[in-house]
């Protein structure tokens, strides 16, 4: 057994407290300027405040956006056996390699790449547990004074993220940071906000957009990748429901856009276009063609510091998981993920065409398994979430939990059965019936 | 279609790149004063170009401390089981709880802390997808100027995630950052050093240690409770090895110690107490008594900071992965990891008490499967992992990787088969034979 001297520990223990001008260890107050709870977890705090009060009543959650169906086949087949693999001594893996096991990075070049006619080199490629992770942790690699812009209403982990990095000041009454430019998302533009007419230097881009449902066209896209280029700005390009374009000619990659290597980092998930919500794995794509400067004016390539941070925090992704998202790649488990996309797509057409059939103005829904709906009677979107749950029994996603300029809206989600779907239409339009 | 104005769009692309004075993104710096790579890619490193030069050779990985049992039989089961209902209506999982399901949190109250006599609340229970994470995100939730210790030599996630946040100056010759206090741990104080003299906010401790191999007494973490208790100091105790500790006595939980639940956070691991390293699962425990300051003197519970980031920036562990976590705590898996556990002490036996007839000093190896061997004949760290690479064929880590403190050390490590760990001692011997 080891010995040791507690001499440097016996000279601290004389020290008593009230000698001690040390003041206590102190918190990071930027999470003080964080307005309410995170979204997704009020809305279950809601939930489950009514459920608890009303027993009998069949909730219907079209809220979170978590998919319903569940694993395909293929997946679960790839998982068990990597899981029986894991229990062989030829077939256990422990640490895998930083960025992902080869087998999955080359699936994701060939068939989200190759088939686009876009090239990405396997070490662009950083796999990982999920594209809410990837688009909260990007920011650590951007000089704390980066200027953000987001579009509004925005998937909330966004500005979250840099509001407890410090690069935001507090809140106004609308729920707006001082220091974000805010790109309004309305019936004007089609929910496609074009680039800001100021200089920004980060951009956080969703398409098919999480929560309005709309998506961008290549002339959008051209439009963002030409202004960032001209402004040396970086876009990050979250295209975690790109599953659900239906339209060919619409762009799934922003690498399609020529230029977009210098200027865009993408990140793409399996969670919904593949059931892994509670799988979770997901990638992100930074280019070696992607540079910042130092404060001296020397470029340094993005993708070298993500490279640091993923080795340094992270760990990789397990194995049979990775096995699962390879899986999804398969002519097996393409097929069985493309009908279980196209089972939520004529969901979201049941959703949109009802809802509109009842007199609501309804958006999206086409390329993305959301419906973004004007909240009838001017009501507020959280009065509009509070009686749909009350009376139809129906979570939705109120607008404003997205921003300020989703006040007046809710997003209504595709993730459910069809008979669940059908349901809860029928019974929203009752409740704002008359 | 949804349609859009392009009017703002048409605005900024009339904007030549010439016209425009916006300077490019820039980077955190702060990456730009982290020492080489991280150290175990560079190991990786050198041991492929090694392998790539001598095809032939067979080397022996006692280096990276990842684990090569494969997984117990009750594990797999558990991980086929959960895959298999993954695949049916009833037993699909999306997003799971943000902090981890019941069912893992309250196998972790009754095994790990109930049977040890600690009380922990499951919602200061946060599960992760590893310690590494947890320990490089943890310095999130204080202030940027809040101070650091670390003992010497240290699992560099600690200090690197800390530079990578901007809490530290350049690093010297050594490679120790400017802002840093360390603690060498060494021969004279059996490798656990006492508290500082000077005050401190944050200290990262690790028992059993990595790389050290050495242990905490019960009378070690009495003293470091009560200076933090007296400084108003945190402790973030990483306890990964737990399973490691042979003698009953030893503590295995910072809360078996009276006032720690005031002053520390602690983590704890599947990896190596499971063979989880590939599988990916770990937890941090907050307790809500553990409270910091905001710069005007008010209380905020670290508690609920974490868990604000947990929801922000975090998406839960794969629902198989957690009935995997779960498995270790049934009858047949404790039995069976414990099984694995006593194995790679065997292994750790035989390293430490070959290399000591051989000659050399060595340390740890009795609660932690990680012997610290002092290098022979005066060779830098570096220079004797080169040695051994070359001409034995193992690998080693190499002290100084851990921190100036580790120079003259290296560190060898009981993972692998016992067969493999003769070969390695005796191919060890050889090469320093004369």
């Amino acid at each position: 057994m080891d010995r040791r001297r507690q001499k440097d520990l016996g000279k601290c223990n004389r020290l008593s407290p009230a000698t001690i001008p040390h003041p206590m260890a102190r918190i990071n107050e930027n999470y003080r300027k964080l307005q309410a709870g995170y979204l997704f977890p009020e809305i279950g705090r809601r939930v489950r405040a009514f459920a608890e009060a009303n027993p009998q009543a069949k909730v219907i959650r079209l809220g979170i956006g978590d998919v319903t169906l569940p694993l395909a086949p293929a997946i679960v087949e790839a998982l068990r056996s990597a899981s029986a693999e894991m229990g062989t001594d030829a077939g256990f893996h422990g640490y895998g390699p930083e960025n992902g096991y080869d087998f999955l990075l080359e699936a994701i070049r060939e068939h989200d790449y190759r088939s686009r006619g876009v090239e990405i080199a396997a070490d662009e490629i950083f796999v990982s547990d999920g594209s809410k992770q990837d688009s909260g942790n990007i920011q650590e690699i951007f000089a704390t004074d980066t200027t953000i812009a987001v579009t509004d209403p925005v998937y909330p982990v966004y500005v979250d993220t840099n509001v407890m990095a410090g690069r935001t000041g507090p809140a106004d009454a609308k729920g707006r940071y001082a220091g974000i430019t805010y790109l309004p998302a309305n019936e004007e533009n089609g929910f496609v906000p074009g680039p800001p007419s100021g200089a920004v230097d980060l951009v956080y881009l969703c398409s098919p957009n999480n929560p309005t449902g709309a998506v961008a066209t290549r002339a959008d896209l051209e439009a963002w990748v030409t202004w960032a280029r001209a402004h040396r700005a970086v876009l990050i390009f979250d295209a975690a429901y790109d599953a659900f374009i239906s339209d060919p000619a619409l762009p799934r990659s922003i690498y399609e856009i020529e230029g977009a290597t210098e200027c865009a980092i993408e990140m793409r998930s399996f969670s919904k276009r593949a059931g892994f919500t509670g799988v979770r794995c997901a990638y992100t794509v930074i280019p070696k063609a992607l540079v910042g400067a130092t404060a001296s004016g020397e470029r340094v390539a993005f993708r070298d510091l993500w490279s640091r941070r993923h080795a340094t925090k992270f760990n990789s992704v397990p194995y049979v998981i990775q096995r699962a998202a390879e899986a999804v790649f398969s002519p097996e488990g393409r097929k069985q993920t493309a009908e279980q996309v196209a089972y939520y797509m004529t969901n979201a057409g049941v959703l949109r065409s009802g809802l509109a059939a009842a007199g609501f103005a309804c958006f999206g829904g086409e390329h993305a398994p959301y419906v973004w709906v004007r909240t009838p009677q001017g009501l507020s979107s959280w009065d509009c979430f509070d009686k749909l749950l009350g009376e139809a029994h129906v979570v939705c996603t109120p607008g404003s939990g997205f921003g300020s300029a989703g006040e007046g809206y809710f997003r209504i989600s595709a993730f459910n059965s069809l008979e669940n779907v059908e349901e809860a239409l029928a019974r929203i339009r009752r409740a704002f019936a008359g």
